[in-house]
């Protein structure tokens, strides 16, 4: 039984069959944003999503039942289970007024990524290259941090809307660090405080310095691999060389032996 | 005959008139545009207009006559052949309402990339460039979507004109990945839906996050070109190390035949 | 009594301490901004930040003691005396309407970069690559300053706002670097000098092409250094190789002495 | 005389007097663009101005003098020339109305590069690297023209600010690839054009992959210098494994003749 599950499970034709239903999963979650297709076919669409939906549990049942414990050492496997699990949140109801739980559905398109190989390797890619940027990014909320509470004490009471708290100021540094619309806000400030643009100018700066630096760091970063790669093909040269010089010992010792002998005769 | 043409259609004074002529039609096409030279001038320049187009069809006609099946091996002749038989299509009469078709026209101006060799090579390097980028392509097409039905569902209401259905919203979407006006519509948003950050702030770090990767993947793969030369150089003089090699092991068997002898004349 | 402070000083859990005292004065300057907080507990607020700067002004005094004239060797400790000692110029009284010097002891949140060594490294880094950066710095301002002349003296009568004076102009052409908001500028003087986009696009050209060859010579610096790792990897080699050379020599003058003794035999 | 004339320029401190004229000359034409100054002290600024521009002249003219014919060979020279020349230019009169003669003077400020060695190095990179970039130009240009023409035939009529003509849809293009404002200008025609999407993306897309395509080859083109240093340093090895390849053939040789000598004692 459970041999016969698991060649089920693992036969290609399923797999299409499942990144079928994702795909035709995810356009139903498309056309359900419509009001006109939900007025007219409302009906149609939640039973195919629900159905839908109970294929994705069905699939993960009979994954958890063939593979036991082995299921969880995939951290893919854990990433669809919780998109699963979460389908299954109550969205009717009194759970109807919250927007938010119906929209977390929408995440099951992000099951494509797990059943396709070439996304994950590219999602595998950019989580791989998190931890050279995570304490850039310290860093830039430690800049982040010092500049907002500054902008809330110096420019908070008249401009409510970009440094009114601490939050919204937070906020605008972000918009700053993606540099729009920043001239506005500058100005703005700036016709009552001529000296604010040093604030400006210099958190540009330095905000732009810093992500500079880790764009820079994750390209080295890449480049460095493939520099090893050369490295490790020259360890492998070097072998051989090491390999040349055991042969130059051998005969070495051998020319010893012939001097040797010669040296016998001699005597 | 068809020797004769060969040398004619492959002749330097050829090439360089219909490179003439290709300059001289985009100029023509230019001018088109303005309405004070056409009230004044319109027919002479549709004449012309024509005249290249006539121009095109012979040297085409030509090559496919000389070259027969060859002409179709070359991408850059079907990609001639295609825009040349679009000018073909009626623009007067009944069709003048649609100005779409006479905007095909000016696609024309592309010849001079397959008539110039650099600028071919360009445009290889670009598309060869395609496949690395496709993928990361795919997956930020799935955010996009993702991020639009959430869009739609949750402003969608409130803000007809940016998330108002499906499509504004993934037009919203890639105007986010621009970065361009991001913080008009997030303020706008934000005023109704405090929290509404979270959403614009998690989309422009996860689209940036992308789009970084997929230039770093450009980039990277340009660098791993060189250090494949690079290693090809390293290939070939391994190739000489394992020549000493051979010389050593020479070496060591002549050394071999010495030692042979003197044992023997010891004996 | 000095080595009991030493170790008490380089002791892990003090260390700790200092950071989490770090942490806890900025989260209270942060709580600082808000006026409801402030109205509530602006006593106690005002009590736990002078806590904090005692606390940093003992642990600077005892390293003070500790270290001697070592601990102006390290730029990090030079740092964190700044910035204490700028948390001691008084902010009440007569200093009470200069916003400014209050906001200074936000500084006091950079002290987290002195303590956490990931983050020295990074600034260390980004200070490091400053070099490469400042001489094309100064051909930026060069273009700055002439591109501001030129603009103040062409448009600064009919639009004061952006070009009024040479500091307004000086503004105006770090926003054009930044590319924000150019077009509006840009359209609202070309109704009336047509030919302003000449000024506009020159600009923002010479501009963009400084600052790509800013990034492009620190990518390439940075890359550098890995392949200069690749140089000393291969210098170590190249020794390896001399050693075979010396072996080969050693070799030749074995056999020159089988030789000779031969020749000593023949005779 | 000569020789003297020729110490006198070359003199290290007659080249730092040259300098400080220059940035004095820059500080004179930066205060000449305040209307208070101007009017206060109008008369001196013009007498220092002039004072600067003949030294200058002397300054070329003692150079021209020197060097004769060599003074042309190098590029720079000439650039001072032309620019010094510039400024001779008469500004008062007839020709007091054209304020673009005036601003031609603060040109001057770019002598700083010819006296700077590290500016010259910069600016003389940038130069070196325009091949590279020259080509995607042209191919940018041929999509800005092919995209104009389009835009102009179809939005011509209703958006005459931005397509009006074919000069303001090239000027809109550009806008454009820098990606200022585009959404403003695409939604605003997206309301009559509802497919007007389809050419603001296609174009944005196009001219985004061609200007990171330059970016790439530019860093590309920078490390393979690198590289190439790499490989010329591997070359002097390969010569150094020939020199190995002679030491084995003489080995060989002298192993030849003691086998030899073997050979006849044998007999």
């Amino acid at each position: 039984m459970r041999e016969k599950l698991t060649k089920f499970i693992e036969n290609k034709w399923t797999q299409r069959f499942i990144l079928f239903v994702i795909i035709f999963n995810s356009v139903i979650l498309g056309m359900m944003t419509s009001n006109a297709i939900m007025a007219k076919l409302g009906n149609l669409m939640n039973l195919l999503c629900n159905i839908c939906v109970w294929i994705f549990t069905v699939e993960l049942a009979v994954k958890l039942y063939v593979y036991k414990k082995q299921f969880y050492k995939d951290g893919w496997n854990i990433f669809d289970f919780i998109i699963v699990a979460i389908s299954w949140i109550p969205t009717g109801g009194v759970f109807s007024s919250f927007r938010v739980f119906r929209i977390l559905r929408t995440l099951r398109a992000l099951r494509l990524i797990t059943q396709l190989e070439r996304l994950r390797i590219i999602v595998q890619a950019i989580i791989d290259s998190i931890p050279n940027v995570s304490w850039a990014s310290v860093l830039l909320l430690i800049i982040f941090y010092i500049f907002a509470i500054m902008g809330t004490t110096l420019y908070g009471q008249e401009f409510p809307i970009e440094f009114g708290t601490l939050g919204k100021s937070l906020f605008t540094m972000f918009q700053l660090t993606t540099l729009e619309a920043w001239p506005d806000i500058a100005r703005g400030i700036m016709e009552k405080y001529p000296l604010a643009w040093l604030y400006f100018v210099s958190f540009i700066l330095i905000s732009s310095f810093i992500v500079m630096n880790v764009i820079v760091g994750v390209v080295v970063n890449a480049i460095s691999e493939i520099s090893e790669d050369v490295k490790k093909e020259k360890q492998k040269k070097t072998l051989k060389n090491s390999d040349l010089e055991i042969e130059l010992i051998n005969l070495k010792e051998q020319i010893q032996k012939v001097e040797n002998l010669i040296e016998l005769k001699k005597q």
